[in-house]
């Protein structure tokens, strides 16, 4: 990146917009995850769509490699500057534009983090479902079409978002969608854009739809004496139609964790974390249907955290998983696979990942969003040792392989980035061409996060 | 189209795959709608995804203009062959490949219609819920990413759509998406070919979600002393969170029309249609929770339709309207709008639409999935009074912008095709260069369905 373009940044934005200083540098030089850091040659800080339209023109017309951050909390590297350049973050566009309350809508910055739009939420009676775990951006959380625990229920970010404003790579600010909560005009770009992770332009605002917080929610714990009984359950409350608004598998190991992170004394066997949201009377029905299913499975112990204090206790604990592994691993990196499989597959596809989770002798456990079919290993790999990395990717390759031969998909929800780029092939075959096609078509100069997960040449 | 490319097509097909015949080129350049006829030079009849590939693959070298047909119940002019050249109609790809009962999931080819698909599903007590009136085929729902009554609860097509199997211009044969029910997997392709009208490629398999028939199902009827009423109704109990499956509205001309197809005896007034699915308790106190709102708002009755044949009438008088209005005016043409307006701006966009039908003189109707925020005026117009096509085209027009101006879209489930092409512009912007770039990258000698709703030039 020669100084002329940075000279040219500085006819852009303000000085304490553009930082060169190390310790920005390598904040933005990584992502939570075991994928090797790479250095931004500058990060900036823009303020309004329109200054991304010029960094972006400026950009492209320099052939300068950009990467958005929101806030580092993915997990396969989508922010790692791969080729240096541009870091752009967005950390200074946070603001909640508009909450259209009647027609339960918010439009928000692409900065603004999932516990921001919480709070601003809260005094309308509302909430945004989707919630990856991280407390991360609504950006970032777009880029990757990111799910968590309630997308049983309501779905997974692209089926939340109306609309987007997006700069292209060329520097044009476009708005995909409308505020109607349905159309069928046009290609549908911001399904396109949505899980794009920063490839084919930058995200500058989303519109998402809301909703009404339950009237009645009853959350519960299960234990099982195996893993296979309590995907089993899952299956069957699956099959049966009950709608359920979170299930969770937790293992061993993980409840292990979750106890000593938030000072709680659950039973350490392979546990269900349910929830229901719904009316009273129907709840109660719900409740009293998954409870026969359950013991239909083998289910030793139920319990019910009616109140709201317990209730949250065991989502908090869920939620910092991920953390609670990195601390019990000083020094240890993160690696997390996440394939997604038919429902029927869930059962073998997880007794798979642990035997071979065993077999291999890496640390680490199970969880899952498995009413999604959606289930995560939590590695914890030293990355000094080499032999130990080789190991832990050739699990990931041996579940994602298992996963794609049952017609599943080698991400349900962290999007591939580095980390599952060498799977696209094998899961898209010749519509990875077309993939390309597109990406070449609307970024010709790879300007655009380049080297992740899409190469044009 | 030269007799070098007829003498090539029998090199693909059989003879009998081959029509030239008048009655079939006639049949195939129009749909239900009020949009002017214009014959291919020949129907080709498909039944397999490689003769499709075979097809195209000719067709892309010798610049033959391409239009996929399914049934011709469309609404917007999409199937008619604006350039001539081959209709591809997909009558003969009615497999139901496969019925995945424990994943909720079903293959289908693109010729299976809505009828076939629910006849084959009854017996897994498993249900499809798109159901956009007409009986139309799975692969033209998914090339208009139509919807329905159901929608409110369970989603548009693309909500469906786990996977396609797509022929490009070029005659390749790619898979989008996977069984998974989620993907953070590379662009979303199954998005962007559903709702692409035949614009980049032929759909010639569609993986869809199933659904268990619901334990319980509660239909209503509810008057109302004016159209105002009914969608100050319709807005409250959307915004109460209440989980309606369906919300119809029924002006006073539109239930006319059902009274007399469907030989009820509906009292004539502004009507809600209302559906509830859901177990047996939940839905009684929705359902309780319903009439209180409904009587807020000034509804004058509501009765109760437990009897499944009072239900399946009711919802037949409904599906069956548009074909109700043909019916009562002998030589004269259906034109149906089709905006879809956040839900805060329903009450007053249908009070327009209302107004401008009477001021102008037009006959019709208005109807609509106002839980959506959609609604429809269907309009009987002569097509030989060129003054009344004007004013029915102005009327449309003045509905148009006045969903624009809300946020709104000009096609909530019909598409664009020819009638909704000019106003792509005022809806999408900037937007619609990028979809430009991508109809040129995929299809760059413009075979497929050219002058529909995307020019590349």
């Amino acid at each position: 990146m020669d100084s002329e373009v940075l000279a040219q940044l500085t006819e852009i934005l303000e000085e304490d917009q553009i930082s060169t200083n190390d310790t920005i540098l390598e904040h933005h030089s990584k992502d939570e995850s075991y994928h090797a850091a790479h250095l931004p040659e500058v990060v900036l800080f823009p303020r309004s769509s329109e200054e991304v339209s010029r960094i972006l023109a400026l950009a492209d017309r320099t052939k300068t490699p950009v990467t958005p951050f929101g806030l580092g909390s993915g997990l396969e590297g989508h922010v790692v500057p791969s080729s240096g350049g541009i870091s752009i973050d967005f950390s200074e566009m946070t603001q909640i534009i508009e909450v259209r309350e009647d027609d339960l809508v918010v439009r928000v910055q692409p900065g603004v983090t999932r516990s921001m739009l919480d709070n601003a939420l809260k005094k309308y009676g509302l909430f945004f479902p989707v919630d990856p775990g991280a407390d991360a951006t609504i950006g970032g959380m777009t880029a990757t079409n990111a799910s968590g625990t309630t997308s049983l229920k309501y779905g997974v970010m692209k089926d939340q978002i109306r609309s987007l404003e997006v700069v292209t790579p060329q520097g044009e600010i476009i708005k995909t969608g409308s505020l109607a909560l349905k159309s069928s005009s046009g290609y549908n770009l911001t399904d396109l854009y949505t899980g794009s992770e920063g490839t084919l332009g930058c995200i500058t605002e989303i519109t998402l739809s809301l909703y009404g917080v339950p009237e009645n929610i009853t959350a519960a714990r299960a234990t099982f004496p195996s893993i296979n009984d309590a995907v089993d359950a899952v299956t069957s409350i699956v099959q049966a139609g009950v709608p359920a608004a979170r299930m969770e598998l937790v293992d061993e190991a993980s409840i292990r964790q979750v106890n000593r992170l938030v000072e709680t004394a659950y039973e350490e066997n392979p546990t269900l974390f349910l929830e229901f949201h719904g009316n009273e009377a129907g709840l109660k029905q719900d409740v009293q249907f998954t409870k026969e299913i359950l013991f239909d499975n083998h289910c030793t112990d139920v319990i019910f955290e009616k109140d709201n204090q317990a209730r949250m206790k065991l989502w908090e604990g869920r939620h910092n998983l991920a953390y609670a592994y990195v601390h019990d691993y000083p020094g240890r990196s993160l690696m997390v696979t996440d394939v997604c499989v038919p429902i029927s597959s869930l059962a073998e596809a997880i007794i798979f990942g642990r035997e071979q989770l065993e077999e291999n002798n890496l640390p680490g456990g199970i969880v899952g969003h498995v009413g999604d079919g959606n289930y995560h290993a939590f590695i914890m790999i030293d990355k000094t040792d080499e032999k130990e990395m080789q190991k832990a990717d050739d699990f990931n390759q041996a579940i994602v392989e298992h996963a794609l031969s049952r017609g599943g998909t080698c991400t349900g929800e962290h999007g591939v980035g580095i980390g599952k780029k060498k799977y696209l092939e094998a899961e898209h075959g010749a519509a990875l061409g077309v993939m390309k096609t597109i990406k070449k078509a609307l970024d010709p100069n790879n300007i655009m996060n380049p080297g992740k997960f899409i190469d044009i040449e």
